[in-house]
């Protein structure tokens, strides 16, 4: 991947870190936002859209809030770039805040609340995106996805670091995981949007066709990314949702914010700890649906998966790697 | 309200805030936190859960985050408090954080974004509850209901205040909400929760049987929900929902976080108004479900149910108003 990323115009400095977060986001069992997304990107560096080399610009500081420019490079560079300056207001200010403007896609949201919680820093992030979700009352899409990312610092019995990651978009199923369905032929768990009928339905493939993909709790989830889009794009003096254009291959200029907390400026790691296990034990008593199977926190099957994979070795799809290796011949040869 | 406050313990200048804080819940449009709440409030300070004199006090200072204890006073008037000291840190470095710890109900919880809004910040704010809420995988409450406010300042076209406020719980109704549609046989208008089948339901009676009310989302309410409850307690040093009791008289001590920004740092109120403006102009282009009504903003029914209040009065339902009128006959004469 490193490779690939120096290929299309990446530092050998800035590709080693896109290529680690990448292979993390797999590592981590997120396939779907790891090296399968690489051929989109480079699409994009070849149309243009993604300018490779840039390198994120500070544009303003106000004391523990800063805004900068992206500059339409690599997104998951430039949101690591901008996390760790949060990081470093943190540690400063106690709090700090960084709004990217004019950013791109930034891959695997929970990367940068791993970045954050291992580093010992709370922290919440999220982005805009294209619209793809209409919202609560409307048929056609207005919204985006938004991911929203809350980090949490904490060490387990052993010292080892087990942060509590919640990594969580807007709508209640994305359209990738609705293809898979549909793909299988299989009915959602829970409903996922409307058909063209407009009932709620389990049907994958009729969400597909209407478009018209539901956001977490109808309307409170609307009215999350609403706030959530304008927050971005007004704290990093960028694009809204509303003026993406609807072709993942144009969805370039994302806004984004980042902030860190720095919780060990009023209490110790062991007592941060503490009250994590307290809660964690408390959610792991509820008396479970399926016998044998505790309700989990966030984070708590992404550090499973790391676990698996650092045992067994990083999983791929079949699909995405042949796609990698096709790109790689393409590109590096 | 004002007096029955001053009769129950408060000073006259917090009975005052508090009388103000619960009469513009009502104004707009919010009757279940409002007046209809004192009656509550009244008898915990009877009952001792409450202290009504008791006013919030700074624990520790680390730049702009701040740790604060409520001292167990009137939740509504501390996180008036809290938040009005988030500001002020967020004036002096631009964001500001203040966790609240010991502190009670906060009756209305969009009241500190609208105070923050009105006030040029943008902010976010969260408090912890009770358990009363079962995790995405299990049957028995472990989570709070835990809601989550995001303030955003606007001025319209004429250049008065008109923030988009969001003030969301985690669970997709209220309980309270829950025993209306009860109450009227009405069907909810989409799942709720479970039946004591394990099935989703828009049966209320049924919900409130099994006490199994959903979170928004299904598992992503339930990881949101846990995130913040464990990001309050440990940001204020204080308890986590696990260390509730299921009482809803016994609610107290709850932790709660107040960030404010500064937006107005980094661009002026009018370029941050067109950015909304754009947003807003967006989300009501969206072709609507029912012909002539546009999908809202969050905050925009409040807008309109407290210019209906201010033209007609405030309403209050009989029967929150015959049990204030008892209070007030109880503890004043």
């Amino acid at each position: 991947m490193e490779r690939v990323l120096v290929a299309l115009g990446m530092s050998p400095e800035r590709a080693a870190l896109g290529a680690r977060l990448t292979a993390e986001t797999d590592r981590d069992g997120v396939r779907t936002h790891g090296i399968a997304r690489l051929p989109r990107f480079a699409e994009m560096v070849r149309l243009g859209r993604i300018d490779a080399a840039a390198e994120p610009t500070k544009v303003l500081a106000a004391g523990a809030i800063e805004r900068w420019t992206g500059h339409r490079g690599p997104g998951n560079v430039a949101a690591h770039a901008a996390m760790a300056r949060a990081m470093e207001l943190a540690g400063e200010y106690g709090i700090g805040l960084v709004g990217l403007a004019e950013s791109s896609h930034w891959m695997c949201a929970g990367s940068y609340g791993w970045q954050a919680a291992e580093a010992g820093f709370a922290a919440l992030c999220w982005t805009n995106t294209l619209p793809n979700l209409p919202p609560w009352g409307a048929k056609s899409p207005a919204l985006g996805n938004n991911p929203l990312v809350i980090a949490i610092p904490r060490q387990d019995g052993d010292g080892a670091s087990a942060p509590i990651v919640l990594d969580m978009a807007m709508s209640q199923f994305s359209y990738g995981s609705l293809a898979q369905y549909a793909a299988q032929g299989k009915a959602l768990p829970v409903p996922g949007g409307y058909d063209e009928d407009g009932a709620l339905t389990t049907d994958a493939a009729a969400i597909e066709r209407s478009q018209r993909a539901l956001p977490i709790g109808f309307w409170k989830g609307s009215g999350l990314s609403f706030a959530l889009d304008v927050l971005a794009a007004m704290l990093a003096g960028g694009k809204a949702t509303h003026a993406f254009s609807a072709d993942p291959l144009e969805e370039v200029g994302q806004s984004q914010v980042f902030v860190a907390i720095a919780p060990q400026a009023v209490a110790s790691m062991e007592e941060l700890s503490r009250v994590a296990q307290g809660a964690i034990d408390g959610l792991h008593a509820a008396e479970p649906v399926e016998a044998g199977r505790p309700a989990r926190y966030p984070g708590e099957g992404t550090l499973r998966a790391r676990a698996e994979s650092l045992r067994l070795g990083v999983g791929v799809d079949d699909g995405a790697w042949q796609k990698f290796c096709e790109l790689e011949a393409e590109v590096w040869r």
